[in-house]
């Protein structure tokens, strides 16, 4: 049985551009689950398993399809109780709730502007008219002004990650002893950055870096 | 044995100001721990115990005397562990270090200026140049225009809970499946609030005044 995640993808088929779905990609590695990634455009998330989903990721696991990554990770915990768990008890529920929260509205807004123009560069042309009108229309400016605008804007995201942190000064991970769903949630935050500016770097006492380069040795990684 | 705790006061002995006096007198409650309150003022806080504190809160508990609230909430778990836990699991802790951190940086700093007022007429002569003092060097502006350019930031405090209200869509607490120090800490934050202006009500829809009311209900409530 092949178990396939799909996933938002360049037009090389390589770099994977969806925190969400980044979030499953490192769920599955802790559960040591095998995974084919497929790779998708934008214009083709209307396409997966028949038109039922209107965002990735979706992963097919035998006959069952489930949407949503928190759903996923659920499901991931309920179906291969045995393996390394997503979730550490009912606090872990909710701790997951909040960063995401967090993530999905103080650092993905804080981001997007800045990853706008190289996600822009690497997707393919039918992707990008369709990028660029939901863009435009979100931001209500011009593509090339979200990202003139967003120039320096790596150092108020830098901030935001205080938070966690703040978590790292007292815990190995953000989950607490064990990674859980709540590493994830920021991992796909970082590992989308980094897709698109392969460049990040953290300075070498900040523990988001440590703690960044620890995780991303959770099993292998098939990119960027 | 009387279980004291100290706790930063209005010139009245009645009305309790400090967040973090109240995480505290809920984690107690929680426990079923009887203990008085001990009434202090700023000016008095450096006299607590021989003066070996900074900060309310400080507990003692028989021969033991703890200060900063999350060390006394570990402290009441690892003492009483028979009794209702505050920390459920490791991910509990790291939970906890999150919420404290939004509390302290993103809702404390939207909230003192409004209740700059309140605190300042409801303290004694004393405290009052203490205060004064302190948040006209911190804001940079007199007492008068902190309070004056407070007003109407209520609506960017109700907005700033909005995380918690996102955990409450899946969860009766801020912890879970039960009441945690998750929960207490949001808890200081609003008793402080409810203190200072006691005329503080959510609407009937929002899930914060419902979760709020319900913890106000945990043992007997002594104030303000």
């Amino acid at each position: 049985m092949t178990r396939l995640l799909y996933s938002l993808c360049a037009k090389d088929g390589q770099r994977h551009y969806s925190p969400h779905v980044w979030k499953i990609i490192f769920s599955l590695r802790q559960k040591g689950l095998d995974h084919d990634l497929v790779p998708i455009c934008f214009q083709g998330i209307h396409d997966i398993e028949n038109g039922r989903f209107k965002s990735v990721p979706v992963l097919r696991d035998g006959d069952h399809v489930i949407g949503d990554s928190f759903e996923i990770a659920r499901y991931l915990d309920q179906t291969y109780p045995d393996r390394l768990r997503l979730f550490d008890g009912a606090a872990s529920f909710a701790y997951a709730h909040f960063i995401t929260w967090y993530c999905d509205r103080v650092l993905h807004p804080a981001l997007a502007p800045l990853l706008t123009g190289p996600m822009f560069d690497m997707m393919s042309d039918e992707d990008r008219r369709y990028f660029r009108q939901k863009r435009e229309a979100q931001y209500g400016k011009p593509l090339a002004m979200i990202i003139a605008d967003s120039h320096g804007a790596e150092k108020e995201v830098y901030k935001k990650l205080d938070p966690f942190r703040a978590v790292l000064a007292h815990s190995k991970w953000i989950g607490g002893v064990a990674p859980t769903f709540a590493d994830h949630i920021l991992l796909g935050t970082l590992k989308w950055w980094e897709t698109c500016c392969p460049e990040l770097c953290f300075p070498a006492q900040d523990p988001i870096g440590t703690w960044f380069r620890t995780c991303c040795e959770i099993g292998s990684d098939p990119g960027p």
